[in-house]
């Protein structure tokens, strides 16, 4: 049976809530459950929270062959162990797929939210076709996950793609673990705001009363000059940063999605001529600056999909 | 025939002189023959001499059966075609693979001298026995190389591995390309006895005669300040564009060569000390921060490696 049409189930686990549904491919077989993440103290009340919803569903659902489940933080992919995980307590060293294997008596696989997100991009999405891909979510913080010569690319601890906390300046603001000048310290929501707010004090104008990254990109959208400066400012963190991926990567796709990617041209369009005028011909001119395709569903359908391999390997 | 059992020819294509020799793994079976690269105009000539080269020696070795060419420049590594090489004039859009292999009769392969210096380290040195390596050369400029998954990763047009236009300041000093920060203008040979003069200034102190980065090295070794500074200072640019390397690819090994790496500990304390302070638990503890094996006969052996490959496969 073709992995394409496994009926798996695919679980994005957030800091405020798990999404739950069962997918074929790419499409949504049944609605998605919701279960509130912090309404349970620890792992064990949540995984039996996350093992009650499976069983409901399977009643409707008798086909579903594997589990994935996407998790905010670092994972060791092969054992399916998270390691630690972002806004949400207790699951240092929780063997996971194992619980959830042992607990549903389906096959199941555990991975970072990101790296779900580039695979459902690269399998379904933006990304499609490409054979080396970098993608980034950039919202609170910024992820990125990697495809490379096809592949999901994970790296030794399968720590790799951790965009968000390379540096674009090395005196510059530390990030969580003492690196300077890290990425998300720099375009992550919040700091766009404070952006914003520098910027039209320098331009002795009102700041808007909502600085967040959709007001600013409408604004910007309707020619407010210091909101594009904003968005100039942005892309030239951003630019850096992907820059120097491409030197080092040479990928044929970059595929950008988040909250703050739907800012639109305001934000791809320096972004391009940031990128146009840093990298070599070579580099630059067989390169694909994509938006993502999936939204919020991104991490349900790349962990379905890792899944849904998983059980087509069987 | 194993590859390792192959005899190949292996050429170090540079801008000053072109070294050639018979090799067996990782040892050269015949003296290191120079062809001096300035003393012919334009290619033509200069694959003359070559291959005039190249029959003298295969006189000796009847059994050389591939013939692997590091060049200083980008390649289309599929066509073996070479884009254009620094400091070598004339060298756009030349078929070399297509020539050698019809002039001599034998398999050729065309390779970029940091990418053959990264599969020299990892096949026969420093980097053997990694799954992810990521190799670099300081030197006039800084170069690189990739090991992922236990394979040379080229990228889309070839390109990967350029370590030494990576940013490591969004607003820094322009690169060939435009590249604001590139790492190689901030720690190639040049300018390092750049900073020194200015370290030395600043400390009221004279700056020494010599400021070659092996200078540097001797004062530095023998406890003076500013020299320690001024590694300290280069270990910084070094150290943040390797974390970010590090982020992105989480490699099992970083393998250093070139000129300045030969400052030695100087450099790597530092280095090593400043990589701690800025990565995770999980992606510093399992790397291995190691001196490249092999000094100016990297481009030899790694060039070779990839003609016994090839050879190998026949």
């Amino acid at each position: 049976m073709s992995e394409n049409n496994q009926q798996v189930i695919g679980i994005d686990f957030g800091g405020t809530s798990i999404k739950l549904a069962v997918v074929e491919g790419e499409d949504l077989k049944s609605e998605i459950i919701r279960i509130p993440t912090q309404k349970h103290r620890g792992p064990d009340s949540l995984i039996d929270a996350i093992v009650a919803t499976i069983s409901e569903v399977r009643a409707g659902f008798p086909g579903v062959s594997a589990i994935g489940v996407g998790v905010p933080g670092a994972v060791d992919f092969a054992k399916g162990i998270t390691y630690n995980l972002t806004n949400v307590e207790g699951w240092t060293s929780v063997p996971l797929k194992d619980i959830m294997t042992e607990k549903t008596g389906l096959p199941s696989v555990i991975e970072n939210d990101a790296n779900c997100m580039a695979f459902a991009e690269w399998k379904y999405g933006a990304g499609q076709g490409f054979t080396n891909v970098i993608c980034l979510t950039l919202g609170t913080g910024v992820g990125g996950g990697l495809i490379l010569n096809g592949e999901m690319f994970r790296g030794s601890q399968y720590a790799a793609g951790e965009i968000g906390q390379m540096s674009v300046d090395c005196h510059g603001v530390p990030g969580p673990y003492g690196n300077f000048g890290a990425l998300e310290r720099y375009i992550g929501n919040r700091q766009i705001s404070e952006l914003a707010e520098k910027s039209f004090l320098a331009a002795n104008q009102l700041s808007p009363d909502d600085t967040s990254p959709e007001n600013l990109a409408l604004l910007a959208g309707s020619g407010d000059a210091v909101a594009l400066q904003v968005w100039d400012g942005v892309a030239t963190y951003l630019g850096s940063c992907l820059m120097s991926c491409i030197f080092l990567l040479n990928p044929d796709a970059i595929v950008i999605g988040g909250g703050v990617a739907h800012a639109g041209d305001v934000l791809f369009d320096p972004l391009t001529e940031k990128l146009r005028s840093s990298l070599t011909t070579e580099c630059f001119d067989k390169l694909q600056i994509k938006y993502a395709k999936f939204g919020n569903t991104a991490g349900i359908i790349g962990s379905s999909a890792l899944a849904a391999e998983l059980a087509g390997e069987r």
